[in-house]
């Protein structure tokens, strides 16, 4: 460490675990890990649970196997359940072991959640109400919980039934304003939105925006009240889905940073590269059944760019807007046919005032009236099949439940290179055939 | 109206208003527009404030201009705000003028804000409290504004000076814990994270995922508390923004949906198909450059695709990483040299990894070593301008204050395209006059 360390450290310590982690992401990582021990543990577990998935997973290969049951003790169990997954193999079951015997216990139950749903996003930390308590007793029930265990952000309580069932919710307003007296299950709101514990990432980013909630109490299977999100995890949780989708579609792995090492970033990245090469193979391919019509008449190569790059990208709008709509949950399943002929519509209309532009360019360019009416057509059947390819393909993938966005612009890409080359070329053989050229 | 419309309207009053207007969104307009007089007016005008822009539009277009004024009476002032500008300007002033004196001067407070900015999303209802003020009189206060006029999201109060600077925020949990007699000068938390009047969507979204909390005053330049955004306001912000990123790389509005009307995206799509026409033609006219090339040696034109194909994955890796980073605030202008010098690394590895895919490919299929060189070198160099691209263009742009997402993906692959066409037959003319071919 530098000798400027001691200064640097006495400014980390005053910032806020997310300003710290900031901190930590940008630093080398043998300084972060260096520094980290000097940081009170309360502030660096926090810290450590607000870094990024890759430099969580560095810190936790890299932190003394029993350094890590202190930090972990200091952090609630729903941010300890995020990191667990993320622990060397080797250390996890160990570290577990370490940690206070009901936090283990509150964290075991949070882990049988996937990740990527209501159950594992939640938090497990909420005030649960008898139906039959007073004003009262909760003001007191409240202020024996104290101001550590129970954050500022507490927006509602939630009242269930001796099974733990949902009932209703009560305000921090109602403890204010009504009478010490009155029950709760007689001041209660019966009508509350939840989610479910298997509820997945675009289910809860839905859920917020739709209904402006600042929390959703999250229900088993059986109905009964298990944890809580709030409405700045569903944030997060909205960015991550976003991003995903984003990356997704052009063949990334949804968890790629501009500054994640090269390395892991090749492992990610190459496979897809191969994937779009075979694509791209597919499309040659296609070329290569025309060679003898390109080696007669050596204009038509020039139009493949003017092809591909037309087709690639009206098939990209058509697919950006499908991924994002089918994500969001503004369109349904159902909905694909409605979508599809929209698009149909429009690509006619594009197609033929693209076509009319390629097509007279093309006559002037190279002289060639036959030239200007085969790119005509063939920007016209390479619009209809982007726009096909733009819609068929998320809502195929969605049918087969896997995520609509995976690696579509590749698959996208394909159809419309592999359509536009045969349409172009095909129309262009035809029309050498006809005109006896 | 069908017969049948008496049963529907008695289930869709029972709805809230965000499912109201999910129905809504789905009729067919007509339909809508006959349905919405039978609403009561609060739920009519809260559905209406939940509707997506366009229908809005549609909506505030239909609607009989004397309707407006008691409509929109029923709303709060910022989703009057958020309104009017979708209201014809025909009758803008009109209406403006026939609300309530009180709200018309509170809306156009806030019409001064352009709507991607915290004052522009901002609500201007909160609860601001004096320093002096006990914990008595302040939940008096509350207690006199009365449940209809507060909603029950209220999380914090704010405490201002004289001269309405935010001085500290209050929590409910502090009305109830803390002795009657207390000020809120003396319980109140200054170390308070706030957002300027004219911070942006991206720095609101950033701010909420980065500190969690479930609203943020917004101080105008004096440092006067102007309103409150809202956790979940911020996530519609953060959806809206990614939305936009996501469309606007493709060349789309970002205001695009799966069934917004066809003529409504010719408008928006057909001129970006039209620029990246433009420049497809530059990536022909580099083609038509070695058109005498190509006609000696027509396997040349096979590989065209494949270099357009990898060239452009490899730039929308790059570049969606780069947009999404950018946007989120995740990398600074600054970090631009970080960014290229790992994704050229990443690019270096990647095009020897696939060029030697390729190169073999194309000596194995025309057997010519010759051309798979020249496809190994090709692909090398391509997979180089792609990362350039990829990470030039979009800092690029934020440099000169456009969205890095505006249209990157059109100038990527034109580079892509244009760089790998030259790079790959310059090289096969190169390698032809080497061996003489």
């Amino acid at each position: 460490m530098s000798e400027n360390t001691p200064v640097i450290l006495t400014e980390l310590v005053k910032l806020h675990p997310a300003d710290l982690a900031d901190q930590l992401q940008r630093l080398p990582l043998e300084e972060a890990i260096a520094i980290l021990p000097e940081i009170p543990p309360p502030l660096a577990a926090r810290a450590l649970s607000e870094l990024e998935h890759d430099r969580q997973r560095e810190f936790l290969l890299s932190l003394p196997s029993q350094k890590l049951p202190p930090l972990l003790s200091e952090l609630p169990p729903d941010l300890v359940a995020d990191l667990v997954p993320e622990l060397p193999p080797s250390v996890r079951r160990a570290t577990l072991d370490a940690i206070p015997a009901e936090q283990r216990r509150r964290v075991q139950s949070l882990l049988r959640y996937a990740p990527d749903t209501a159950g594992g996003i939640m938090s497990d930390r909420f005030i649960a109400l008898r139906a039959d308590m007073t004003v009262d007793e909760v003001r007191k029930l409240l202020l024996s919980q104290g101001e550590d265990k129970q954050s500022q952000d507490v927006a509602y309580l939630y009242v269930t039934d001796e099974a733990r069932r949902l009932m209703g919710i009560v305000s921090l307003r109602d403890l204010i304003f009504r009478r010490s007296d009155a029950r709760m299950g007689d001041i209660l709101n019966r009508d509350v939105k939840f989610l479910r514990v298997d509820d997945d990432q675009e289910k809860i980013a839905q859920q917020f925006q739709h209904y402006h909630y600042l929390g959703l109490p999250v229900l088993d299977k059986e109905g009964r009240l298990v944890g809580v999100v709030k409405a700045s995890d569903a944030l997060e949780v909205a960015q991550a889905e976003a991003t995903e989708d984003m990356q997704l579609m052009v063949g990334l792995s949804g968890e790629e940073r501009a500054l994640t090492p090269w390395r892991t970033s090749i492992r990610r990245r190459l496979p897809w590269l191969y994937i779009n090469l075979g694509t791209a193979f597919l499309a040659a391919f296609v070329v290569g059944l025309f060679e003898s019509a390109i080696a007669k008449w050596t204009a038509l190569a020039i139009f493949l760019p003017i092809i591909a790059g037309q087709g690639g990208n009206a098939g990209m709008q058509t697919l950006t807007v499908i991924v994002r709509d089918l994500a969001l949950g503004e369109i349904s399943p159902g909905d694909g046919r409605r979508a599809l002929a929209k698009e149909m519509i429009l690509a006619l209309v594009n197609g033929i005032a693209v076509g009319v532009v390629v097509g007279l360019i093309g006559w002037w360019w190279k002289d060639s009236l036959t030239l200007g009416l085969v790119a005509f057509l063939a920007m016209i059947l390479n619009q209809l099949s982007a726009a096909f390819a733009g819609v068929a393909i998320p809502f195929g993938l969605k049918a087969v439940r896997v995520d609509p966005a995976l690696a579509s612009s590749i698959f996208v890409t394909t159809v419309t290179d592999v359509a536009g080359f045969f349409f172009f070329l095909g129309l262009a053989v035809l029309a050498m055939r006809w005109f006896g050229m």
